[in-house]
C-alpha cells in the first residue's frame, strides 16, 4: 500500500519545545466543576473527599514524572512543576501538558470510589491544562504565592459565604448580597462574631491549598539492622509565599 | 491580601490560537499501550471489548464538541477533525488537545466496565494528544488516508503474526522473522495458504478502522405520528481513502 | 578554546517554520513615513519619485527570491506572496520576514539617488516586516483586496485632503473639518464640482497601486532568427479583486 | 466600499510576544559576505573599513532602541541585547528583528561611502535577522562568551591562513592543507615562527570582536562652568567572558 504518498502530512506537525533553563509549570484545572460538585453533593464550604482525591490524582502523576520536583493544589486545580533542566518529551510543550492532564485525569476517575460512597461519578469529569514557562526562581515563587493568594481568597470568602447559608439561613443570594464589598477583616469579623469561628483556626490544607514535594524518608531495613533513606512524596499545607521551600538565592530547596 | 503583587505571572501565558480557516485534528495516542494491552490480557491480534471502549470514548467526545465532524480511530488512538471554522475554545490549540485528550481518558476509565469484565483497569491508563493543522480539503483528506493506511498495515501485520503464533505454534521471534521482508501479498499469502485466512473477509472494523460521524436518523415521534429527524453518531469502517466522505470538490460531506 | 562549553545556547533558538501549503506573505511598511515623507519634500498627495523607488526596491526582492509569484505595494508598504509550496529557508518565519525586509530597505536607500535629485535621504530609512499565512486561494485574493480597497480609501482621501490645501487655500485642520464624515460619493463630488477632477481619470497607479507580476516576454534572438520567451517582472495597476489573476478555482495564474 | 469585507484576513496575523523577564537578543548577519567582501576587495583576513563600518551601523542601532543595553560585534554579524524588561513593541518578536535587521542593513548602506572610497556598493548588501531568548544571566553571559569564541577561533585561523598566502606565496588550497587539524597552539606558533607575528599583539578589535555600552561620560557646559554626565556608546574590545560586565551576581552592569 502507498502509505508513503500520504505520509508528507507528517510534516504539517510543529515543534513546541519549551524554553531552557526554564521552570515549566503544567496546570490542570476542572472544567465546569462549580456544576460537577452540585451533582456530586460535595460538602460545602469544602468536601475532604475531594480534595483528597485531587491529592491522590496529582501524587500519581508526580510518581509518573520524576522531574516534577513540587505540585501544589487547591480547590479543583493542581499545579505541577518541573525542574529547570527537564528533559521529558524533550521539553514538547503538548506532550507535557496532555500527559499530565490525561494522567490526572484518569487517577481521578480510577480513584473516585475510594474517595466517594458512589461507585462511579454520574459521567466522566475533564481538566484542562495549560504549560506555562517561568524563566526566574522569583517568578516560579511568585506564580506559586498567586495561586495560594487565590486559594486564600476564595477559601476566607466560601467559609463565609456557606456559614451564612447554613448556620444563619440566608439564601445564596441574600449571602451575595451580604459579602459584597467586604475586606479579608470584615469577613473574619462575621466569621468570629456571628459564628465564632476562628478563622485561623481553620484547618491549614483548606486556607493554604495542598503542597506536595518529595522528602527523604528513614525505612527500616528488611532485616531489622536500621534504616535507609527513601525519596517519598509527601502532603504540606504551609506557606510557599514563605521561605522554607527557598533557599537564599530563591532557589526551590525540594528539586531533588 | 496582595493578590495583584503576583498577579503579572498571569502575562507570561502564551497564546496559541490556530490559524483560522485551517482544519484542526487532535489525536489521543495511548501511552505504552503495547504493555497495557498484554497485562490486561487483550485478546490477539485484535481485541474487540478495546475497540469498542475506544469507540465509546470518542463518542464521548464527539457528543461534548458539536464542532467535530468526524473522528478516526484505529488500534490505540483516535484522531478527532474539528470543521474548518470552529471557534471552540477561540481555536486556541492547547486548549482544544487537552480537553480532548482529558474526556477520552475520563470516558475510558469511566466505560471500562461496561467493556471489561473486571471492574477496573490495574492502574490508570494514559493517553497522550495533540493538535495538528490542515489548511486544504485535501491535506485532512489525505490525513485520514494516512492513518487508515497505517491501520490496515499494522492489521495485515499483526493479523499473519499472531496466526503464526497462536495457530502454527511460532515464537514471537520466530514469527518476526518469517514476516521480515514480506510484502504485503506475501502475508495475504501466508494467511491463506497455511491458515485459510481471507484476509479480504476479515471483519471491516479491523481492516479500515473505525469512522464516526452524524448522520440524521429518523425518530419516531411520541404520538406515533410520524417521525422526526434527528442527529446522531454513527460508525462506519469504509474507506476514506474512498468518495463518499467527500464531495466533488474535496470536501468534507460530513460536516453538518 | 572551550568552544563547546558555550554551544549550547544555541539550543535557545525556536524553529519556526511555516505550516506547508499555505501562502506565505511578507509585508513590510515604513517606519515612521508621515515624518519621513514631510522631511523629504514628497510631493502631495502622491510622490511619483518615492513609489517608482518603492517599486525598484520591490523588483529587487523579487529578483532575488524566485518563489515569490506576486507583489502588491501602495504608499509605503509591499506584500509579497511566496507560492505555498515554497521551501526557501525551509518555510522559516524570521529568515523569510527579516530577508525580505533588508533586501528591501537596502535596495531602497541603494536606488534613493536614481529617484531623488538629492544624494542621499536625511537618515536611514526603517521598514518593519512581517509574516503571515494564508490556506486558502480565497483568503489570498482577500488579503490582496483588503490591502488594495485600503489603497483607494486612504488615495481618494489623500487626493481630496490635498486639493483643498494645494488649490483652495484650506488649512490641513479645514480640510480634514472638511471631509469628517464624507462618503466616497462626497469626495468624488468635491473633487468633480470644485476642482474639475474625475477621480476614475486619476493614474491607475496611484488609485489601484502597483502589482508586481512575472511575465514571459519575447526577446530577439542575438542572430536576428526570431525571438525566445524570457520571465521577466512588469507592473500591472489593475483590479487584484478582479478575475485576471485568477482561474475558475480561485487559484493565482501568475504563479509560473 | 466593502473594506470590511475583507479585513477579516488581519486575524491571520498570530502574536508572537517574547516570553517576559527574558533577555532578548537580535542578532544580524551578513548574507553571501564570503561573497561581498571578495567582490568589494575586502582586506584580508581584516578590513578596518568594513569593521567600521559594521560598528557605526550598530551604534545607529543602539541610539534607535534606547533599551538595547549592549551590542557585539564580528566579521559580519551583530547581536544586540534589550534589558530583560523591555516592552519595545510589546517584546513582539518579528517586530523586533526586522526593525533592528532593517535599520542596520540601512545603515550599513547608508554610510558606506564614509567607510569605502567607492560612493555604493555594487550592490544592495542583506543581512538576516533572528530572535532569541535567553532566561537567566548566566545564559546571556554565555551566550556572549559563544559569540565571542567564536570570533577568536576564526580571527586566528584567518590570520595565519592569509599570512600563508600573502606573506608565504601558499595557495588558498595549500593554505588549508596546512592548516588542517592544527590547534590554537600550533597557529600561534606558525604565525610567530614564520611570520614574526605574536597573535596576542595584533589588534584587540581583531582578536575580541566590538563590544557597544552605554557609558556616562562627562561633557563640557556651554558656559564653561564644569561639566555634566551625559550617556554616550562607545566601543570596547574586551573578554565579555572576563568579569567587568557583570556585577557579583552575574548581572549586566551596562543596563542603566
Amino acid at each position: 500500500m502507498a502509505k508513503s504518498k500520504f505520509e508528507y502530512v507528517r510534516l504539517f506537525e510543529t515543534e513546541d519545545r519549551c524554553l531552557p533553563n526554564s521552570w515549566i509549570v503544567v496546570r490542570v484545572d476542572g472544567k465546569g466543576f462549580h456544576k460537577f460538585s452540585t451533582e456530586h453533593d460535595y460538602e460545602k464550604p469544602n468536601d475532604m473527599r475531594a480534595l483528597s482525591l485531587m491529592n491522590k490524582a496529582a501524587t500519581s502523576v508526580m510518581e509518573e514524572f520524576k522531574d516534577i520536583c513540587l505540585a501544589y493544589g487547591q480547590s479543583d486545580e493542581y499545579s505541577f512543576v518541573f525542574r529547570k533542566e527537564t528533559q521529558v518529551y524533550s521539553r514538547r510543550s503538548a506532550k507535557l501538558s496532555t500527559n499530565v492532564c490525561s494522567l490526572f485525569t484518569s487517577a481521578f476517575v480510577y480513584y473516585w470510589s475510594e474517595h466517594f460512597p458512589s461507585s462511579k461519578p454520574l459521567y466522566p469529569p475533564v481538566f484542562d491544562g495549560r504549560t506555562v514557562l517561568y524563566p526566574s526562581n522569583q517568578n516560579i515563587r511568585d506564580y506559586l504565592s498567586w495561586r495560594q493568594a487565590d486559594c486564600h481568597i476564595n477559601n476566607l470568602y466560601n467559609t463565609t459565604f456557606w456559614a451564612l447559608i447554613l448556620k444563619a439561613g440566608l439564601t445564596p443570594g441574600e449571602a451575595e448580597q451580604k459579602l459584597k464589598g467586604t475586606l479579608s477583616g470584615d469577613k473574619n469579623e462575621i466569621l468570629f462574631s456571628q459564628f465564632s469561628i476562628n478563622y485561623n483556626k481553620e484547618p491549614e490544607m483548606l486556607r493554604k491549598g495542598t503542597i506536595l514535594v518529595r522528602r527523604k524518608v528513614p525505612v527500616a531495613l528488611p532485616d531489622g539492622s536500621g534504616t535507609r533513606e527513601k525519596s517519598q512524596i509527601v502532603q504540606l499545607y504551609t506557606d510557599v509565599i514563605g521561605d522554607e521551600f527557598w533557599n537564599e538565592n530563591n532557589h526551590l530547596l525540594t528539586i531533588s
